[in-house]
């Protein structure tokens, strides 16, 4: 048997799991310091990535004279982990102007705003003994399963609060459950993303809308209480395609990847495939992601496959960035980057406000391209035709 | 420089993009001599992960005493390399009783139920070329961009055809157009997802509704012809609980993560945290990913972190099994196992047809829960307290 | 907290932890099943890639008229594994001419050359129990601590048995290693890479030779027997240039990377920047690993990375090709579409009878190149100045 | 064909690839900033897991009571990358003890040393142009092939310089190559890692010596010159083990992983095994990574698989923590935080002056041990027995 330091532990008893520190949305302060080390000290590899995406976003995207519109998507479990105050931050500061996210993301966003505890912890943990014990684990975080029904609760209460009874898109379900949290814990858009996004302006948008806690209650206030509220996902895509047609600029900052990603890139398609509207793709791409291109997803694909689709401008490669890194560490150096460079406050669109107007000029424009001959499908002589196997 | 080997050539010479072969179906036959190599050669590490789902699947999913209903996710852009052969298999036998995919990968299935040509490439090639001559790429599967173009049309035109005017399930949806597909392609059974699934009784959800060419066609009939068709998640969500939850047997498939995983795996909370239902977690759990635990996302989460939220049975521990590879090798590979097993053919729940008394069977239940005194908060005695932060 | 299916059984219970089947060495039969599984249902993605080594390996690298020196370069535990078998294989059947190996794959060889059994496990089991007990764990494959240490007793005894007192290349402890295997434990060629290898005569070389438990024991005999007995890295290094140098054409098979693979690769910029000879880059690449390109490290990098160091031949890239999977997983497949393949055996090189006779022509014509004006600095018109800093 | 925005670029013009900035050795500087980050930011995930290393490392490393022998090993191209400033950051301040290198990183960083310029590029260009203008790329670094021949012309006047005609250890040869720098670019223990470490004492170990230009030039020395200078495994071997053992404590930091992380590992492994001497595993244990436990090799394996062969001390699992990123972010960033923290100086143990005595002290401690009752086997009551499959 190898042999052992003599006197060193066994590792045994048992670990008391919610003694971590708790889980607080952390602000960015816009550090000079971080800015010089990402600036001189991260030349190559994802370092160098995160370098350029960091520049692309504070010298490019922000600058006034571009006007970009800036759609941040959200996957993976980053408010959890309390990144929820970068996100709060750059809303607040008008550097973001739509948020696509999962559903998850804005459930465990109520846990802050309704001021329940999450703590930090292991993800090295017997999930039994959590399981026998009532504890929940996203991976590292901890906190009690009691958090997640008065939560519920919470949800419940509101749903039946606002009275609603017919399909709405989920940037009103948020908006108006953003109210809700500010008038219910004033002060609270301080540590909710969906307080800080309805007191800003900001729309939020799930792609899966069944797809969370959130989506689950909505789900049983259908089936219980016999209520007619539910998603329109038509109106999030409407939305979202009119949002993307009325930026001077697009860009986009992708965390993580998955459907918000997704939702979020098939605008421009949407746009010349469907509505035979001749936009352009994005000119600007950030993505940070643990991805790969190699895996042949949609969450690892490049800007470059994107520009077959017509997803990004051709020309506008050398505006796109993909850093592979965990959102969690990427994330806040990006952010306090932004804070703390020259263009680090913009008015704010407060697109959430200007949604039927946009959607108004969107089915002006698509009824005006049904009407003209189709455009979109490229010159006869170069065009592949189509071919049928049988 | 480096040396050069004399007359080596020069790489250049512009390729003729659509040369490759075309990708069909390939539809798995039970190979013994895989079987073989399965059980004898794949002895560690990942190998020894999929020896492992193989016989989980075959030996315990399938075993008639256990009656499984067995769910399958479908992430990631398996319909376009060609493995819809596999699930269109798996149904047809009865071993997949409901499906919960991308609405890219059905999207894709529509261009094999049409009859149109997608065909092997590379990923090494220009996207700004392929962009000039309307080619698309997914990864390294190539085709005209009129493919999208006339898929689109069909979609078009079967919505205007159903003319359904009212939100519904994606499984109704799907299930429609399967309909539709065996109407207007006789025998494309064999060659399409949908048209199989309709075949064949398998209800198909789509977690993420609006976001594929299917749901921005149903948007844009919605924006453009006025019609009220929508998807209704919250029909989707108490469909999928209800399946689970008359489940004798529970246990899933998981390809790739995402949001399908996700829609699939929130039944069980969905039912004692929301509905207060006490219905175990899965008993069998299997997942093919690329995706990694130490990236924190909910791809890459494992069955034991899935214990500490219910999804999976404390218990069932052994009967989980996570292999880490790209599904585009593992799955054929699962699927001939599975097909050349002793109970390589069940018969089908067909639940596409029982859908309404399930909803029904789970409202019921969710009543007589309601009015009980609420169960699932654990021992007060050991249950830690919530805790605030403010 | 979550509910628990009745009756579930609560995952305790002390893990019996020798108890899994014992690992062999599985030999690839030439499957042709598997070859039409490969050739038609892997078609897109990694399973693409696989089905492009398949052929570039079985019908380029092996036709007689390239007559392809090859190497196979192994990282990562793959004789613990049971893959020593299809290593095997292909030696006897002359379809690898020499292997760069770390040397912990060959010291786990010798378990099996010995007759000690390693078994299947979990990767899920607690180390500290495992140490307690004596058990050693790689990944999933338990054995007793006993097995290392009478592996170890062997190599001591094999090492004052040879009475070499004097540097030797890694390829000469090898063969006279598996000749020793050969003599002590008759028909272990079945069963052991080292005994195949001295029977076949393929050299193995092992980049980092005081990195495993072969290389720790030559040291003890150093240090307490005052033994001369060392490996000679520069006998190493030129005897790989030396069979580079002499192949018609040149191809590897990486499995995994690491500092094998580099060793494998470095051969012809030894040629031409340390040597001045102007042989060209390999003819064939194909890696099969887990590692990605966006790392930014050797074991990550592409064939196309590899042409601006003159590794491979700039217009060799359609004959190259990585696939991102286990090597136990593809590594079998791989071995078995060899063996079935129209020229699955070869007329055996027996390269390690010829190693000082490849030396001396290396040295010849390196020392013709050095008395030549030097050929390996390019175009002076268009190569770049060097720059310095200060 | 999907619509480009009017006017969009297209792409094209020949990139001129040796313009972007010189990369430089960053010199962290113990930033504030960065520190409160670190503490209160990075609360989950990898976040959390390097907010926990800089700790770990930061508090118990380098407390003086606990007089760690700290070792670093690297792997991937970090000094190409200009990550050799925070290097010899730590070496300058004795916070680093001894170092385990591939070649590769300590060939480059004679570029610094010599003043040649790297710049920073793209990982996206053409690799066949770069050959054919006589450029090397690693992944993102660009300079002209000159670079390589120049720096090889050095290695081998110094080769001639030193003499030396025996077999040494690799600690030698780079301590003298050190020491050579210095002489001939005065000042330049600023920029180079190996003058670095000669001028403030610290071993540089290789564990794969012929695998670099370094090792390719000493092969070319021993064919052409009739040298006999080569490296000796054995004594590197022995060397790391008695450093190992001398220390109080033990703990590592590693960089990537690849064979310098198994070269460091083996040393207590070594002395159980081996050596019979009853010195316990590592007490601290770092890694920055991007491989993953999953695909089984050793890059990638945990600290706890490591307690089962004793290269871990069982009690010691608290203070091991893996965190999963790219080093060129994080290393800086537990750079800054050690060099900013209270202990951030150290005095040095200059232990290559040291060697001798501590080889000679591990060579009567494995005497003693040889005239002992073999200790190293374990309770034979609970022992597994050896087991032989014929």
């Amino acid at each position: 048997m190898p042999h052992r330091a003599p006197g060193a532990p066994d590792g045994a008893g048992r670990p008391d799991y919610l003694t971590g520190k708790p889980i607080t949305y952390y602000r960015p302060r816009g550090s000079s310091e971080l800015r010089t080390l990402i600036d001189e000290g991260f030349q190559a590899f994802n370092a160098a990535r995160l370098s350029e995406a960091c520049r692309i976003f504070s010298d490019k995207m922000l600058a006034p004279e571009n006007d970009t519109t800036i759609g941040l998507t959200i996957a993976g479990a980053l408010t959890p982990a309390g990144l929820g105050g970068c996100i709060v931050e750059l809303m607040e500061r008008g550097l973001v102007d739509f948020v696509i996210s999962t559903g998850a993301n804005l459930y465990h966003d109520l846990h802050y705003a309704l001021n329940f505890t999450l703590r930090r912890g292991s993800p090295f943990v017997n999930d039994v003994d959590l399981y026998e014990h009532g504890i929940i684990r996203i991976y590292d975080v901890l906190f009690p399963s009691k958090v997640l029904l008065e939560t519920d609760a919470y949800i419940r209460d509101f749903l039946e609060r606002i009275g609603v009874d017919e399909p709405i898109a989920t940037s009103e379900l948020h908006y108006r459950m953003g109210q809700d949290l500010l008038d219910q814990q004033p002060g609270c858009e301080e540590y909710s993303v969906l307080a800080a996004a309805a007191r800003y302006g900001v729309p939020i948008y799930t792609s899966s809308p069944g797809d969370s806690s959130i989506g689950m209650n909505v789900a049983s206030h259908a089936l219980l209480n016999g209520s007619r509220l539910m998603i329109d996902p038509n109106r999030d895509v409407n939305e979202v395609c009119a949002i993307v047609l009325a930026g001077r600029q697009n860009g986009c900052v992708i965390l993580g990847g998955g459907s918000p990603k997704n939702f979020y890139l098939q605008a421009q398609p949407t746009l010349w495939e469907v509505y035979s509207i001749p936009k352009g793709g994005n000119d600007y791409f950030i993505q940070f992601t643990t991805d790969q291109v190699v895996w042949g997803g949609l969450s690892g694909a490049t800007p470059a496959e994107a520009v077959s689709w017509g997803k990004v401008n051709p020309g506008g490669l050398p505006d796109t960035v993909v850093c592979y890194c965990d959102s969690t560490i990427v994330f806040p150096l990006f952010s306090e980057y932004a804070v703390g460079s020259k263009w680090g406050r913009r008015s704010r669109k407060e697109l959430v406000h200007k949604r039927d107007d946009l959607v108004a000029a969107l089915k002006r424009e698509a009824e005006a391209a049904r009407d003209m001959p189709h455009q979109a499908e490229g010159d006869p002589e170069t065009m592949p035709d189509l071919e049928r196997h049988r």
